[in-house]
């Protein structure tokens, strides 16, 4: 049927697809059928670009991360001030571009990390380079601001981002069950004012507790 | 083909099935007729008990919870020290109770948190009923452990339970990413070594950076 039709799908387009309809339906939500529907390409043409579903979920992943860092950078370099507050500013304005479909969708590879408990080894491992990524560029930050003075110095940069990652997806889990942002507003405002300080700083008093 | 057929499935029978299938294929990934099938229970029987495939998730979220807690107390009555140490030890035990299927499944309720964000109201609601009262449980412990001495003040009881909560479902992702306990090890040495002790004690060296 779709013997010499010509190939005007680029693999970035099939990618850009990929992140959407992963987010919709989740990994095992999303068939093969509804993949080759969705981007209106033929099963031919999609293993021309990927041997498996499972390949080309695993540069779904790798390719929507690229896309994320590439546009955290481009929000962090337009912010002013020390290191640590640039890196808060830039997470509030994340934040502030989730629209509310984006609030029950959250972290794509938050979600998938939820869903894949029993999925295949490939991609398990794609998940996890994914998230070692995004800890180890935020423990690199920590690092920076550690330099400074503005972030406590007695645990190492490395756990402190790890524990950031870690309070991000419960916050994100609560978003979705809330349906709100405040659950990231307030995460943000408790690591950055209170637990990642250095600890003399402790001690202030909080718009948080308010919120 | 089922009438008349006696009723030999009692309702805590169905729902201790619930929270097998829903841990192993989440919500949308079992289907009404998987359920049955299960339960060798008719369509019949099913409704008698549960007017929809939606009233009998929230009736599983509930009775899990119910469960849950129940043994939480019975372990946590068994350790002495003070509240704290006996919220460490209590911790502690649940993660070694962990088989290697549930390094693959965590919690229900934080699964089901990531896959149910398009879902009903009414399920959503369930979920965040059992979040609250995880978190408000743990608030009256923290706030035990702040008349104690042994947590930190400046920051309100509450807060500190959501915290703890949010990094316990990022640590229960990474045991999913990772197969692993580690994750959640550190998070809690992390957590009552650094986080959450008063301030001042937040300058001794620890273990958890030797991990």
């Amino acid at each position: 049927m779709t013997k010499g039709r010509p190939l005007t799908h680029s693999r970035e387009k099939l990618l850009e697809k990929g992140i959407e309809l992963f987010h919709q339906h989740g990994y095992h939500g999303t068939g093969l059928t509804t993949i080759l529907e969705a981007c209106q390409v033929s099963k031919g043409s999609f293993y021309n670009f990927f041997e498996s579903k499972e390949a080309y979920a695993v540069a779904v992943i790798e390719f929507y991360q690229a896309l994320e860092i590439d546009r955290w950078n481009q929000e962090f370099a337009q912010f002013e001030g020390n290191h640590f507050v640039k890196l808060r500013k830039s997470i509030e304005q994340m934040i502030e571009e989730l629209d509310s479909c984006n609030e029950n969708v959250g972290c794509l590879i938050a979600n998938l990390s939820g869903e894949i408990g029993n999925a295949s080894p490939e991609l398990r491992q794609a998940i996890k380079r994914a998230t070692e990524k995004v800890v180890g560029l935020m423990a690199d930050d920590f690092l920076i601001c550690q330099g400074e003075g503005s972030v406590r110095t007695d645990l190492p940069a490395a756990l402190l981002a790890q524990m950031v990652w870690d309070c991000w997806q419960g916050a994100l889990l609560r978003m979705k069950v809330e349906d709100s942002r405040r659950p990231l507003r307030q995460s943000l405002a408790l690591l950055w004012e209170h637990i990642l300080p250095p600890t003399s700083s402790h001690e202030f008093d909080s718009v948080i507790t308010k919120d």
